[in-house]
């Protein structure tokens, strides 16, 4: 393949280690642990795999490894430095015995299932090393959770004298690693399942797990661009830029970008669900922000806004689900009402409350939400441009205050939605780090006869020297919800914490940025520059660890 | 202001120089100048400017200048660089003497008939360097083209006792400039008149002017994330990603973006200009790509579409200029028409092949064509989601093409629209050492009496010190258009010739390109690696230069 001169000088970057993993490793193993709540029904769905101390890598004495071989899989959403998990977990594996195979089931977790894989050789390695995207054996969505699943898999793992899996996902496909490790236990096939933490949200964190790979970078990107929007905001001074950003559940990316750049608003799902603001709330704060800037000769401004927003708005999360539920029973009586009806039809069948939101939502929003259905039937949310329906919600806003005398001044709005345009961004160094030690970790858990854990590297605002590489049962993350109507043992969500340093750090400034124009522009990720331009974390992972 | 980490250490960055501007210089003057066409009407409206010689800037012996003030305004869109061609503009007039000031007009042309202003300072400079923006003073788009703008701006440049003033923007405002440099002559005011080349467009360049400034940076910021999307787009395997690129009237950024990253189609209008391209025309190549990929099982691609577009395409124009006419009469019975019988009204209402072609447009589409006008009645173009358009019409000819049995695959699509994201993004090193040079070179045409001139640096494929600096008489780039109706001297406005090399090289490889998965993924613009990477100048220019 062709390549651009900058993959070409990057494939030569060496990845830092962990001082712990750079020669010979022994496991260390700490107190047994516990779910983070339901630990009956955790501990009873999990018996083979609950309770596992958590694991420490420390240096030790050089050993002589079996030779074995190690599957691994990307599923779900590309996130930048999955290559260098996968780069990492293959120099680990191959320094192990050099005689260890590496092979790359094919676009996601279906691969497993339906037997398509590759072996990973080092020509193959070596052309991905430190490049974004998932291309190297492809990503996708199917779940592993059903039994025939598993005895698939078993198949073609056995086949390949495989003796350990590592599955690279977000917080779904680390449950789902577990259940299947604790299969397998429990069936005695002596197969070991090992995770990582992948996801550009950053909603999978906790105590153990500092941060999912690819947050950095994705944020990096997105903030790379807002900073440049908010630069020709602040030159040609006549535009608000509405900018949605990826991240369907929490507001972490968000939250993240606005540390970055400083725009003049940044909604927080979280904090509207928690104040139970209704959408005339948020359209009514961003519009006073614009008419205060407007008072002082501003007619510019920038607005981020998280890809899930409408989702937890309570008023608008009420209003779907009878839309769904309505919808579902009066489908076909919907469709023969005449298309210039239909608004008024809805508007006449919906209870009081869902009603009057309904009826102030814009036209193409509100047949957005009646018309664009899955198959299912339910309503397409991820569909709704969010930042066009707020920009045009402020905009009638402020020509009725206009009519008021309440504001003077010109509001015409700009949209934009990132968030292809960094999940397969090429590593930061600190993905690139992060993503190599995690999969070179892995290969040691899985070396030392370890499964049900997730690869852990935590002390990630120390240089890379100082990180702390190790193992935690991934049990010990999980807690039932309800998924689809039934109770499940799952990995908690990590949504964006009101009481956290980071969000207060936000909360304390916003007025601020709101009113004056306080823009900083991140630029481009850097690879070779100084280390201060090029090695910083996220504020987000440095105000939470910040003591 | 707060900086990012990036913006304090690229503060430091020194702009390379040419050779000849190190030091003292001299001015060499060439053969008497003449336009482009249309001579003895060009000679006639500027016989103070007209058929000055080509300039060049030679090492020379130190002078002693007497004080001087100039003033210095950015006109029209941002570009990359602004404010390093007003601090070379800065460094070069304190060279001539420190006592010299430079003046800054504030939010474009508008600042100097209102008289807003700053004095440009050592400290103001030093916040600018090297940074994207035009946040310096502020752009605008007041054209100077009336003679009482010129007499207002001559009160207050008499006042401020500016001997010259630079304009640094495309096109049309270097036109203007001339005209304000010939108005000034005749006059006998002593106030000089210089041009820069900016656009991120691409489209002011001619033998003289090899690239304007700005086009660098802004085709690697989209190429950036075009690149990224690419990435993605193959990992995932699922989506056709159609990315639509700013640049109303050429398709240079287009153009440069696909030898920049290989994608499976870019759409140059001015090739579906010429060859009489339909939109049926256009939207069947689309889908043949699609299909043939699709055949091989590959249900995903990236497609690049030049803002401009829709203008080029030749029956569009045409539906587009009956429908301003129709309007213009019938505004009041079209608004009386029952909204789902517009369509009906409109479509019964024009001349036939117009007619079939708004029958073709999708719904929104037509309906925007009829609706959004502008205040003079005529539709906005620029509003038409082209990239959204076009992959609505692929994919029902694909319907189609499926229910006949000629495509088997999955067709899904994702919109993109990239502009803001790259035109105040912070200057690559070749944008940072162009536009310093610009303004430096400018200082040196003001100091050796110089006015009509378009600052110039040539030779720029070649390493900084070897680049040519000098002047072009503004005049040399005109001839006569039809503007608005009426005859006016303007500079040629550089269309993608289907003849030079750039689009040639691309039509080569577009086949191969559009079947296979060719991409290359450029990353993001880096300022302190190995030369190779971050000194390398756009292929358009690459290519145009090659012997």
């Amino acid at each position: 393949m062709t390549k651009s001169a900058l993959q070409i000088a990057r494939a030569a970057y060496q990845p830092k280690l962990p001082k712990a993993l750079k020669g010979a490793v022994k496991v260390q193993e700490g107190e047994p642990t516990h779910s983070v709540a339901d630990e009956e029904e955790i501990k009873k769905l999990f018996p083979n795999t609950y309770g596992m101390p958590l694991i420490k890598l420390v240096e030790g004495e050089k050993k002589d490894y079996a030779p074995m071989n190690v599957g691994v899989i990307l599923s779900g959403g590309q996130a930048p430095g999955g290559h260098n998990v996968i780069s990492g977990l293959f120099d680990g594996v191959k320094r192990l015995n050099p005689a260890n195979k590496l092979y790359g089931f094919l676009m996601g977790p279906g691969g497993l299932v339906d037997h398509k894989y590759i072996e990973l050789t080092t020509d193959i390695i070596d052309e991905y090393r430190n490049t974004g995207g998932f291309d190297i054996i492809g990503s996708g969505r199917t779940k592993l959770e059903k039994i025939d699943q598993f005895e698939k898999g078993y198949e073609i793992l056995k086949e390949l004298g495989i003796k350990a899996l590592v599955i690279i996902g977000g917080d779904d496909s680390n449950t789902n690693a577990c259940v299947l490790a604790e299969y397998y236990a429990a069936k005695n096939y002596g197969i070991q399942v090992i995770g990582c933490p992948k996801t550009i949200d950053g909603d999978l964190k906790n105590e153990m797990i500092e941060t999912s790979f690819g947050f950095d970078t994705a944020c990096k990107t997105y903030s790379e661009v807002i900073g440049n929007i908010e630069r020709d905001c602040n030159s040609a001074r006549k535009y608000w830029h509405f900018i949605k950003l990826m991240g369907r559940s929490a507001s972490h990316i968000a939250l993240e970008c606005a540390l970055q750049t400083q725009p003049n608003i940044c909604l927080i799902s979280e904090e509207i669900e928690a104040k139970n603001m209704s959408l005339d709330d948020v359209v009514t704060y961003i519009a006073n922000a614009v008419a205060a800037r407007a008072a002082e000769g501003n007619n510019f401004g920038t607005v981020l806004i998280p890809e899930g927003l409408i989702e937890f708005i309570p008023a608008m999360k009420k209003l779907i689900a009878e839309l769904n539920d309505f919808l579902a029973v009066h489908a076909d009586e919907y469709a023969a009402v005449e298309a210039n009806k239909q608004r008024e039809y809805i508007i006449s069948h919906l209870t009081a409350d869902n009603s009057a939101v309904y009826a102030s939502l814009p036209e193409g929003v509100a047949r957005q939400l009646t018309l664009d259905r899955d198959p299912h039937g339910n309503v397409q949310v991820s569909l709704i441009e969010t930042e066009k329906l707020l920009s045009e919600m402020v905009g009638k806003k402020l020509a009725t205050w206009k009519a008021e005398g309440k504001y003077v001044g010109k509001f015409s709005a700009q949209h934009h939605f990132f968030g292809y345009e960094g999940r397969c961004a090429a590593p930061s160094n600190f993905d690139a780090d992060y993503c190599y030690a995690l999969g070179y970790t892995a290969s040691e858990l899985i070396a030392n006869g370890k499964t049900g854990y997730m690869s852990s590297v935590r002390n990630l605002t120390a240089p890379a020297e100082e990180w702390i590489a190790g193992g935690v049962p991934i049990t010990m993350m999980m807690n039932m919800e309800r998924r689809h109507g039934e109770m499940k043992p799952v990995i908690q969500k990590a949504l964006v914490r009101l009481d956290g340093t980071p969000f207060k750090t936000f909360a304390a400034v916003r007025d601020t940025w709101a009113k004056d124009t306080c823009y900083v522009y991140p630029g481009p990720i850097q690879y070779f520059g100084p280390t201060e331009v090029c090695d910083q974390t996220t504020k987000t992972l440095q105000l939470e660890q910040a003591k």
